[in-house]
């Protein structure tokens, strides 16, 4: 037995020879008495006493593969000896199938085999490479190439492709320049913390990994190139989170001599065409809504709108009822949970009462108001709100009976973000949310600012480069905080079920303008020049006014899979350490190494 | 005046306007009469007293702007304030001009202007925006965003978009699937240089930007993903001669289940893909040539063979005829170069005698034998050998009258690299290569060890997982030097014209074969799993034979328009010390960002 192993075994040394002339997943009826050659994986195999099948694995699907003792005992006997994974290459003839396997679309023939021969052997895997696999995340990400071998990370690493292709196809034929910026660039204090590369040419000095091409797109505006993007990495040193990533994807963009909508409409079409061309749906038009808005009704920046359930804003109707923690607060809100009242027990109203009040959501309690069906009220506030008071409620705010109001109270702008979370989680607890729906829009007029009470500064909410709205302007030059938090910038993000998939702006191109908006953002003179002179000095020989837009690639991929996480949609991810485990990254440099560079470890 | 631009200029903060609709290359005769908007830089302005013309340029081309004086004077008078790269937008309507420019697609047409307005204005520029332009090299990349604003740098930008782009069509149609690796790696002190990125959470640890995804492509290989590729961004922290940068664009491809002839077949076709859809040449079927053979008439790896001349061996001829310098090499070796007796002077051959003997070539002498015309012979060896022995020379080796016979002797590997050298040199100083045709080509079979005297040691002359040929594989096991030096590698390169735009190989997919592979070039068993420990490990469980190649894509991109450098494709090189001086990088950092890294210039 083993002698036919170590025979065929030398076909691995030998590159002359054809390894296949079909995938595992192209052949079919039409095939029939055909001879063929495929190689790939042995998936799984089964002994039945004069036959043995085997189930032979690539990227394109599985093929039986059927050995017959009564036809060739030997090959029969070798096929036997072949353990899961290993790499085989087969000679046979396409069959139909006696017991067809209508789930798999090779399913209705299989090959009988005449010749077999070993490519490479294989450990048995420390997980089964099945689409529901045995493996934890840690072992899976040890043996990532074990992993991508499964079906869900195929399939999300040949979507992803197709994404990027459709949008580079998609942008080209509206005379986008697909534009390299370099990644060894200049490191900014400003944003997220830089990656570093030691210079060795110029010691002491460093590169930094770019955090997105923000700057050089825009140089590429004032160099004349009228329409770039480029799907580029790009860099961040942040504490991770889960979900998070040092290294990311972005699908960067940029236009020159174009107005607001000349954006929103462009990228909107990108959006539409990728859903349209890879998930055959049509997308409705997007509608936009302002940040104000958002925030008002739903308590986010980026709300998912494939439900309803807006804030409901109740200090009128429940102030100065006697209630001492609504009365005190700066705002009492709630959502309406609809048909709620009765499926919600308890228990469930205990658990929830935990939920808002976990540090994360920092509320001090919840309220709760059953409507039930047999017209009988249920409440957590009985004690100071009669059942009068509360069916006039109902009337007011339009609540049925059956229906569920759950009511927040506190700081105005805390208790409406937590509002905004408690929407989403009863949405997602009471399972309302349909999957097959898809809620794309636009969220417009940000704020250009940001008070950060800690660091006592504004920060830009979007970037620095990001121009406020022309009819803003004049409150530039107030000194009045509250007058410069309400400035309202040129910025918009795209938001598809509740995450946003990208974000832009206009840009400010006028050299005063942008000292001015750096000065509001506690640069000084030296600073500015130091850190963005290139951009300034450019400013002063022609830029035409331009903005763009950046999207997450593995955020708009999750998002058109339904799926909750991007980390599938990365071929070789970090761990939450910023490790990888595969390759056992970062890791110590040679004494050499140090000395070229002039750097040390302190 | 002033007034008059104040006015207008404040439409640079307005940005709910349609900037254009049209761009300056597109309007013709056919849109007679249109009132039209057009966007964009001011290239040039004439004042002809009654008229003012301004030509108006934009990505897309030129167009003719005419204000007169009699129409509206202060319109005029506006125009004529505009410097050259002031940023305006135009509102006008289409007319027939009377002297056409029929060297300019818009040529036929202009715009009387109707509105005017400064989008933004311009400091003088530092050089001329022109094809030709006055600025050196140095300012020129200082102000990038101006040099980009040129025809030629602009259009090697756009040349090289469509080569990405057609780049991906063709693979994607033969379901290559572009997977994007990771940029922080681990270093390997094998091969050249890594930059390396200090790890702030895993303090004392760094990453390494990638040389090449080699070894991921191989992982992906083994994860079963079968035909990848990538358009991807490698580092390289050598110190930089002409024409090489720091970082440099690859598309890097993988197969699987395929022998050297998918591979060659399947990246020819790619290189006729690209001359076919970009430039409309079909490219001939590619020759393959060994190394060997490339060696020993070409004196090179990368032969450029728009032109003949082949070296000629002359020990037989030319040995034991009394001439020590002859008698006592190695090699006697040389070129014949057709038709230049005549027209090659005593000084031409002085020149190139210098030439050869610089330290880059280190040739002792060279040796001409001048086939006149009229019959007779002229030559720096008339001492030791008679015009009988030398016209018996001509007879044997074909040379005709009228070519000349230049002719170098020493150490034989050196010698021919010599006759390499100076066989390029002769073609450009006779100008004999065509400049419209293009020789493509396979160089195959390359030694596996390169034999280091400095080291003592040998290297990977592709890299150290490129597989023997299987006919070689016995030599692996030899101690004898000469024995291993020619053991043949299935490594690959294309060639254009004298350049190697593309190199690959089979690589090793047996751990057994990949570990004596590491051993033969050096690497303990401890240095071998510490650096490639997870590929030795991938190779366990199930790799596919695999192999693959990788294109420079700015070569691709330079050598298709014959051009001799690549710096131009490149948005925003690098100079030879490795700096941006755009936007001043590398440059220090602030010691916050030092301790938070944990490292210290030392």
């Amino acid at each position: 037995m083993r002698n036919i192993l170590l025979k065929i075994i030398i076909l691995r040394f030998n590159f002359e020879i054809m390894f296949r002339n079909y995938t595992c997943g192209e052949l079919r009826l039409s095939n029939l008495n055909q001879e063929v050659i495929l190689a790939g994986w042995v998936q799984s195999s089964r002994n039945l006493g004069g036959m043995t099948f085997i189930d032979l694995r690539d990227r394109y699907g599985i093929t039986q593969i059927v050995f017959n003792m009564e036809d060739d005992e030997n090959l029969c006997l070798a096929a036997r000896k072949l353990g899961r994974e290993f790499v085989i290459q087969v000679k046979g003839t396409v069959l139909e199938r006696s017991s067809k396997n209508l789930n798999r679309p090779t399913g209705e023939i299989e090959i009988k085999a005449k010749e077999l021969n070993l490519l490479n052997a294989s450990e048995t895997p420390p997980f089964t490479i099945e689409d529901e696999s045995d493996g934890g995340d840690e072992l899976r990400m040890k043996y990532r190439y074990l992993d991508i071998r499964r079906n869900p990370v195929k399939e999300k690493l040949l979507f992803r492709h197709q994404v990027s292709l459709e949008t580079r196809k998609y942008l080209s034929d509206l005379h986008f320049t697909e534009i390299e910026t370099p990644y060894l660039i200049k490191s900014t204090p400003e944003g997220a913390r830089d990656f570093v590369v030691p210079s060795r040419m110029n010691q002491g000095q460093f590169y930094a990994l770019p955090q997105s091409p923000q700057t050089f797109k825009q140089i590429l505006m004032v160099a004349g190139m009228d329409r770039y993007f480029q799907i580029v990495r790009c860099f961040r040193d942040e504490d991770l989170r889960a979900d998070r990533q040092p290294e990311f994807t972005q699908i960067d963009c940029e236009m020159a001599f174009v107005n607001r909508e000349d954006i929103l409409s462009t990228f909107e079409g990108l959006m539409k065409h990728l859903f349209k061309t890879i998930l055959k749906i049509d997308l409705p038009d997007f509608q936009r809504m302002s940040y104000d808005d958002a925030m008002h009704h739903y308590g986010s920046d980026k709300p998912d709108l494939r439900f309803d359930m807006k804030i409901q804003y109740l200090n009128s109707a429940m102030q100065n009822k006697g209630f001492v923690v609504f009365d005190s607060a700066e705002l009492v809100a709630g959502i309406v949970c609809k048909a709620a009242a009765e499926k919600y027990t308890n228990k469930d109203i205990n658990d929830l009462t935990e939920w808002v009040k976990r540090p994360q959501m920092g509320a001090k309690g919840l309220v709760y108001i059953k409507y039930n069906l047999d017209g009988t009220i249920k409440s957590s506030i009985g004690k100071f709100f009669s059942d009068e008071a509360l069916q006039q409620l109902a009337i007011e705010y339009g609540i049925e009976k059956g229906d569920m109001f759950l009511i927040l109270a506190g700081d105005k702008d805390k208790t409406i973000k937590q509002c905004g979370e408690l929407r989403l989680e009863m949405a997602k607890r009471l399972d309302i949310i349909s999957k097959d729906v898809f809620s794309a829009f636009w969220v417009v007029d940000f704020p250009l600012l940001e008070w950060d009470d800690d660091a006592q500064r504004f920060f830009a909410m979007h970037h620095p480069f990001t121009s406020p709205l022309p009819q803003d302007l004049e409150k530039l030059k107030s000194n009045d905080r509250e007058i410069l938090k309400s400035i309202r910038a040129a910025a918009y993000d795209m938001v598809i079920n509740g995450a946003e998939v990208g974000g832009g702006s206009i840009r400010i191109h006028d050299r005063a303008l942008q000292s001015q908006n750096f000065k509001l953002l506690g640069f000084s003179e030296k600073e500015a020049e130091e850190q963005f002179g290139f951009l300034l000095g450019a400013f002063e020989y022609g830029a035409p006014p331009h903005g763009g837009i950046a999207f997450g690639l593995d955020r708009v991929c999750a998002i058109m899979q339904g799926s909750t996480s991007i980390r599938d949609y990365i071929a070789f991810p970090k761990n939450n350490q910023g490790r990888d485990t595969m390759i056992d990254s970062p890791s110590t440099l040679d004494q050499k190494q140090m000395t070229e560079l002039g750097i040390k470890i302190s």
